[in-house]
């Protein structure tokens, strides 16, 4: 079974997803997928970032040097090898998918579908709570940076041909206002042995 | 505990509610409401669900008597009333609410507020089973109905001052399609067994 799950910055999605995969014994894949996209294309993270959240990529500049050959590097190429890198963990058998438009390149997979989300005030104290050494603590820095992810995420998923975070594409749409991550992943547990059991 | 239970028509919410109040052992109230309005209003429940779907609302005609009095209550006094009915209702105690605004009009008792939507395809064959005696069972007039009912629902809410459906105006938005009613009431109420322990 293939679970994604999508989540608003600062929703706690990610550590119900890690406390989940945990008591699923299902892999877990975030940030490696990334990494997995880079090492096979050679492009660098921030760069395809960058051009799976803009419509119109702009060229890579490394150093000085402008590489003209990343020029024809579209972000759809990138979608491609992303799908790629996805479907070949998928195929390793059950796991967890945070983010990166899983819900919808693991299609074929019919996957759980998850969105977590929760009040703008939330996000903002559950980040605040949660920040890294030497990073900015002021309110409207956070705040900036909460919108300025949301905007990249609506970007990407726009990109791959549907809207983020409309409930419509997901199973079930969670709110983490009035229960904590690690509560929902049990309640999330109970439903997915209910499914399994089907 | 107030909860309340928005559903697409057709998606099995109303089954979900009912099957929920019964595992919890709280009052339900769904039609009884508009019941209640009509009779503390003495206007007619059809007249109500229009000026509620409507935002120009149209003089109400009797017969062939045309009740200038009507003219006079608007949407907004019908809203008034509804909101006090389900207010009488929920100081009664634990209550389910399905339908009719209460995610908003409850909005002081911090409701548990549950959507409950599937796929159209789901929608259809869901209403189609429980077709009532000598009601069109050809799927084009049942999409007719379905899409109709959306738009009065949306309308209403609207008036309201809320987006029918969006996710966050819900603590959970559930969709049908992979799992039942009945086995979702069962989710749904160890989920707030969590919420009432804590």
């Amino acid at each position: 079974m293939i679970i994604t799950i999508s989540r608003q910055f600062g929703s706690g999605g990610r550590e119900l997803a890690k406390r989940l995969a945990e008591k699923l014994g299902y892999n877990y894949y975030d940030k490696v997928i990334l990494e997995e996209v880079a090492k096979e294309s050679s492009l660098d993270e921030n760069y395809i970032e960058k051009v799976l959240s803009s419509s119109n990529p702009t060229p890579y500049i490394t150093g000085c040097t402008f590489s003209y050959s990343m020029m024809h590097r579209h972000a759809t190429d990138i979608v491609f090898l992303q799908q790629k890198v996805m479907d070949k963990l998928a195929k390793k058998g059950n796991a967890i998918f945070v983010g990166r438009g899983a819900e919808v390149l693991l299609k074929e997979y019919n996957p759980f579908r998850i969105f977590v989300y929760t009040t703008l005030e939330k996000r903002l104290s559950r980040t605040l709570d949660n920040l890294k050494d030497g990073e900015d603590s002021r309110e409207k820095t956070m705040l900036k940076k909460i919108k300025q992810i949301d905007k990249e995420r609506i970007k990407t998923c726009r990109m791959l041909g549907f809207e983020w975070g409309k409930k419509e594409h997901y199973d079930l749409c969670v709110s983490t206002e009035k229960i904590s991550p690690k509560e929902l992943a049990d309640v999330i547990f109970d439903y997915l042995q209910k499914l399994i059991k089907d």
